[in-house]
């Protein structure tokens, strides 16, 4: 363990500052969660970007929202094969432990793994397409997503399409997931697709009956 | 797309608050983020669960933080074979692309995926053993960690050991990537562990000599 | 250079410990820093004064704020006339090539150079008055702020409206530099007065609709 | 005052934070600070630039440095002209008000100041030219230094040379003004010369007998 490091002074500093404020101001609720357990609403399925924190947008306290977030905001396929599969098991845990109400998957403007993605499949990132590179192995579930957007002219419009896709393609193959389905078609269960711009604050919604996204 | 549903009235309403206010208040920000791209200091990676949002604890603002989350914030040693790891991606991209200074592991208290591990691997939680269980196979990764704590006879402290196993074991396995291993090595980068009370607000944090956990 | 001393021996002890210490824990966040140049996000303009450093009160790392310091935290009008202008040019780097997103101009009270100001402006020290004075022609940038405050009869009172006129004075000279108006025009950059009671620790900020200070 | 805009919310929480930590912790010494008001030892003169805070690297609390900080740390030479000289201010201020015992010059690595200067006096930077280039004029500070190091061949090793000299050219004009010079004489003032590497946490100081950079 002689490769870690002490924390950062300044981030000792601001802990000790919320433990002084935050925390005693609401110690009950805290106490109330570990007694209790997590009961939260809805799971939120994010990007790890830094410039996008759902809880900020959501004004979210803890202990609402089972937050899972990996590059690209992407959940695989169904694929039962004894594999480690860290996105299916939040998923499988927040629907079956938790039985969360609401599976939102988030997407965001300027996402450097749909770039990555969209780079890959065009043919201008050949690093990516290397089987040691997990970045490149993990953005192939969005290349059918690729197929779909490839012929659109300009790129910048493309790259946002493609943001689009990897927030449908992981509401699809949530369900392809049968626990998913069955809380989805049981009434128990709902899913939701935003898209986040981050310059203009705006949130786009998936709208269920066009497929496409439109502002909230 | 006719399985997704509108967002809850409620979301709708926190985010339009939240852009008359927060955004509006800091769209410089949030443009000079998207013009510039994001500059996080460091990647946090901790768990899902709905009670430790370390944004809150570290009074963190948009582009401080990479965040990954998963379930019981673990780490998977290297395996580059070709398969979708998306944990590693999100390490990968974050120390290769982004060069953060700081890889920073939290755990916490009452951390369900532990729980589950420790039922598991004392044998009271047979359906996490089945090939198909998602939770099972991916704390399948703490299996040595439980190894190390099985002989500790009161359950509480068994559990809580295995709490810190969680982070412990995922420091270890961040450094059997390469290029973690060699980031650390040339002071590019330092991994830190720390371990959340959610009750008692209380912050520890792995003490590189002993490799035991320490207050902050 | 016969006229430098050695540093004291007790800075160098700090500075040793702090090398040992700090940096030694922080080195890749310090290599990335040089690595990848400053993204501060915020510039702040604050005071001299030795009572008052912004960097502890928003617990603040190396890296997020851009500070320029100088007499009672002016900022003089805009004068491209070819001549020196340290804060002009400060704010010129901060804005033009930094493109931070805030400016933040922090007032305080017990100002030194604010007195100085208000005994001048009211006869009371003919030094200041001086052209070769370089507090009194610096401190002449508030002197409408002083007109606008002469009237309160209780000299604590007035001292006190005019360490805030300091702020307001530094806010509406900045928006004389076409390039501040320019971004803040374009949201692309907020400005902020605050004002920072010594004794009281306590915060104040400039509302935006009344002009009048408020706690934080 | 309507362009201005409340504080960021994350910066409120973290001044909450101090508040009632830091400064609830130290109250005494702030009322102190207050009621009896500033005795600083020294007075620093170092740049702007957000990676290089003195008060960390000295452990420095509140009261002991008068701090101002401009781009690339300079001092212009004595030129009692009538006009604003907010530098010239700042040390009139911390040496005949505050009779500070040292003044302490520190400069340090990757200065974009002296770069731009560097560039400017190489002839790759029109832009700093103009007469309306505020970081060009104030730049002009250093143009003699430019002259001492322009035949080194080494473009990086140039540039370092020039960062030693805004230390050494700051020095100099401040032994320019009357009230330095005779106190410096009279054993009043020591005058001190820094250079920090950011990456390396090296601090360097001038050596008063050959007049180049030692390690502390």
């Amino acid at each position: 363990m002689s490769v870690v490091k002490p924390l950062p002074n300044y981030l000792v500093q601001r802990y000790r500052g919320w433990k002084a404020t935050t925390y005693d101001n609401n110690k009950a609720w805290y106490r109330h969660l570990s007694n209790e357990g997590q009961h939260p609403r809805a799971m939120i399925i994010s990007c790890c970007d830094s410039r996008v924190h759902v809880t900020a947008i959501f004004g979210a306290d803890s202990g609402e929202f089972f937050i899972h977030r990996n590059i690209a905001n992407l959940v695989p396929p169904y694929e039962p094969d004894g594999g480690r599969h860290g996105t299916s098991a939040a998923v499988e845990y927040a629907v079956t432990a938790l039985k969360v109400a609401h599976i939102v998957v988030v997407g965001h403007s300027s996402c450097g793994g749909v770039k990555g993605c969209h780079d890959m499949c065009s043919g201008h990132a050949p690093a990516l397409e290397e089987p040691t590179s997990f970045v490149g192995r993990w953005m192939d579930v969005l290349r059918p997503g690729y197929e779909r957007v490839k012929d659109i002219e300009d790129e910048a419009e493309r790259v946002r399409a493609l943001e689009y896709e990897a927030v449908k393609t992981s509401i699809d193959n949530l369900m392809t997931f049968p626990f998913v389905k069955e809380s989805v078609e049981s009434d128990l269960l709902t899913l939701h697709g935003l898209w986040n711009n981050i310059a203009e604050g705006a949130l786009e919604q998936l709208d269920p009956k066009t497929g496409s996204f439109v502002p909230v």
